[in-house]
């Protein structure tokens, strides 16, 4: 009970976005195993992170079986590639019956169609600029005038 | 006066996020002039822009005069080089007074460096990051019980 909002997260993908978040959500308290085929990347995490490493392809069931997908409250796919992460995210949902899942998207025109899937998708490129667009509604009181 | 709102924009890389942001902004009724060394690239561009292409790099100081850099409300440097994306928000700033600039920064670790610069940054990882650690702290109700 004293763990009661501690999850066991898997991600998928120990890029620049994987890294960070499986060392963030590591350090918040929660059980991260993060997931790469290269070995190398994991040096990218930071030394907060207090979870585990699966050297693999999670693509193959029994990679996912290794990190112990069936206990999984929340399935975190960021490889960089966006075809992977929706059947990552796929997976989890429906053979694994993760709870959550979430694919990263880097092309925003693939978004609809994950979304025809049922699967969350974030892109940070849209995050970014919806950012940047809401900056520019939003502030406009320093333009020239000349 | 009708144009109270306009801004006089130069997006600066014309990848996904750049054409993304000219296409809406121009949209938006912003006059915008987009950069891009490549002229391949403009094709990305939706057809509801209707600003200004500028083949050249923007490095070069004549390739900012003749995209009328000193005429900018604002400059958004979104190449997929966070150096090139600094220096030329500090080239913006410095020479041409431009009264908003801002650089995309691919790498989170370079982003407390540009802002030391006094450079206004966006790195789309870290708003996905924060976006997906967010949702983690928000919404566990989901979690397995088992």
């Amino acid at each position: 009970m004293s763990k009661k909002h501690s999850q066991y997260i898997l991600v998928i993908g120990c890029g620049r976005l994987g890294a960070h978040l499986a060392t963030q959500l590591s350090r918040g308290g929660h059980s991260v195993v993060v997931i790469d085929l290269d070995e190398e990347k994991f040096a990218k995490l930071g030394v907060e992170f207090g979870g585990f490493r699966v050297e693999g392809d999670a693509v193959e069931v029994s990679t996912l079986k290794q990190a112990k997908v069936e206990r999984a409250d929340r399935l975190i796919a960021v490889t960089g590639n966006d075809n992977i992460n929706l059947a990552l995210a796929q997976v989890g949902q429906r053979l694994f019956n993760v709870p959550h899942t979430i694919a990263r998207v880097s092309n925003p025109a693939s978004e609809r169609a994950f979304r025809e899937f049922g699967i969350n998708t974030i892109c940070p490129l849209v995050l970014a600029g919806d950012a940047l667009l809401g900056e520019v509604a939003n502030d406009p009181q320093k333009e020239r005038h000349q």
